[in-house]
């Protein structure tokens, strides 16, 4: 959930790039502003640490995604508010762990500038993750119990999805379906949770709300494997950050675990070093920048799009339901 | 809160060694259980760092000073279950700041054994607080917002505590008034909190459910003015880490704060020093020692139990209240 180009509200009449935030653009100028209102804590420099990350052009991807499923499934003015709230609480738990990685990753670059850790320090870092955090719960209050347990459990996951890649660093054990449960812990679990609150909200019926948890869940594995393709592509420029960042700290993406049973060689290198050193590191790029190979990860990543444009076609058709449709096919669009 | 005698289930008839905890034992042992089965993650790393910490011995103040709150405030066996999940909510919080607190001073001992950040590094550490924080959330989810929103509340408070703390590492600006309001929010917090929620959830009128809030407020000033006198007096055995931690470490404690009002030599000490060295620090704690010195921080700790008393006595008498009294006038008692 690093990269992709930004769902900014950009001017209509653009043809192909016309964003699919603009039909919930009201909601989310809503959504920004009261993000923005949380983060000014008592202290200055917690808000300043908050303010570093949440201003520095993140996508909005959950807020723009649980908003348009929350309009999709007919939810209603009246209670969009609600739609607004958690699309918020569930941005705010995303930028805490976002802190909190950098801190865990000794990452010091982050949406193309010095990573508040780097900036601010691990103390500071830290503890303005766990400010979020507790922002976030404080908005979830509003939810009735089902619904704070939906949030909390995705946030259970989200730990537990970076522990088991912990586990995998570096080693050649990884297999597609502990990558498929790692992505869908890591990165799909506030997606997933994000479409169940979002239909839940709009007063869906049982079966909507199972398949837009499903659809959350399609939607953030779709994301990640283009993530992990563009770690291994770049360029720099547009990823924000060095290119094979992944790679160099082991953790086992698409591309390195389809890559690994196929390639021995690959293998080896990706096992065997701690750190990954210039010459070693050109190599396993070169490698995992095979044609076939990437083309497999790409079909994959395909593969989840389509899962979730059918499970869209079960909704009515509306402009919600279209820019939902957009929003997903720009995952696997961009810039692969 | 990282020292004082343990609130044991000690047998009857033991004269003055009567735990408080006693009257509320079953509904203490009733939120052990539950809190160990919900250290239990699908991570095992997760759960052995949260058992490590959760496990070794902590006092389990803040759950007994909770469900003496209900009890005393007439809750009833009905609906007790809401009290015990509220007492576990706020166990976790406080393990979870244990644990990124290690990670931010470097920590290496905790509870009279090296901490979890010693022993499993920072992400892991991290991670598992991160856990802990998510798990008391889920928790509160069944209770009503205003709840959820005063624990959320009392966590936001505790980040800016350890903030401004910070802020006054090694400072000779701190003035008393600071010290409160950094000890207000970084340890009375959870047991204000604590003590609102267990009387509302008592169905307290609201001029008790304030009462409690307050008797939350002077308790954990309390608890940290002492915790601050035994920073200074020891010895290592009693208060599981070496003496002067948080003298070395710059906290603007109870002692140095009033210390430096009086003593320029102690003031350029604390002041000058990023990291104290062995004469300057032998030198700083000697001053501190000084017997006019703790009688005058004893005194203040004094008057909050006083508060804490006049509070007390607005309730009806019960077993409840006694042992309130006697958890209370423990802190006072504690190694001083």
């Amino acid at each position: 959930m690093k990269k992709a180009k930004a769902y900014q509200l950009e001017p209509e009449g653009l043809g192909e790039t016309i964003s699919p935030a603009r039909v919930v653009e009201a909601d989310l100028q809503a959504a920004e502003a009261k993000l923005s209102r949380l983060l000014d804590s008592n202290e200055p420099i917690i808000a300043e640490i908050c303010h570093y990350l949440v201003d520095a052009g993140g996508k909005r991807l959950r807020p723009t995604f649980i908003l348009l499923v929350y309009r999709a499934c007919g939810g209603v003015d009246a209670k969009v508010e609600d739609a607004i709230d958690a699309s918020i609480a569930l941005e705010l738990i995303h930028s805490a762990t976002l802190l909190h990685d950098d801190i865990i990753d000794a990452g010091m670059l982050r949406r193309g500038k010095p990573s508040a850790f780097a900036r601010y320090g691990a103390g500071g870092t830290l503890i303005a993750g766990d400010y979020l955090f507790c922002r976030a719960f404080e908005l979830c209050g509003r939810f009735e119990e089902h619904l704070v347990r939906t949030a909390a459990q995705a946030c259970i996951q989200l730990t537990e999805g970076e522990v088991m890649e912990g586990r995998f660093r570096h080693s050649a054990a990884a297999n597609f379906n502990d990558y498929i449960t790692v992505i869908t812990r890591k990165t799909a679990s506030l997606f997933s949770a994000g479409g169940r609150v979002a239909s839940d909200l709009a007063g869906a019926p049982k079966k909507t709300i199972e398949s837009m948890w499903n659809l959350g869940n399609a939607v953030g594995r779709a994301f990640q494997m283009v993530d992990d393709i563009l770690d291994i592509l770049g360029p720099e420029e547009k990823i924000g950050k060095p290119v094979g960042s992944d790679l160099r700290a082991g953790i086992p993406s698409l591309p390195v675990v389809l890559g690994m049973t196929r390639n021995p060689e690959l293998r080896q290198l990706f096992e065997n070093d701690g750190r990954m050193d210039g010459a070693k590191f050109d190599r396993a790029l070169e490698l995992l920048r095979a044609p076939d190979l990437i083309a497999e990860a790409r079909a994959m990543a395909a593969e989840q799009v389509k899962i979730a444009r059918g499970l869209l076609a079960e909704l009515r058709p509306s402009e919600y339901r279209d820019s939902l449709t957009v929003l997903i096919e720009d995952q696997i669009d961009r810039e692969v």
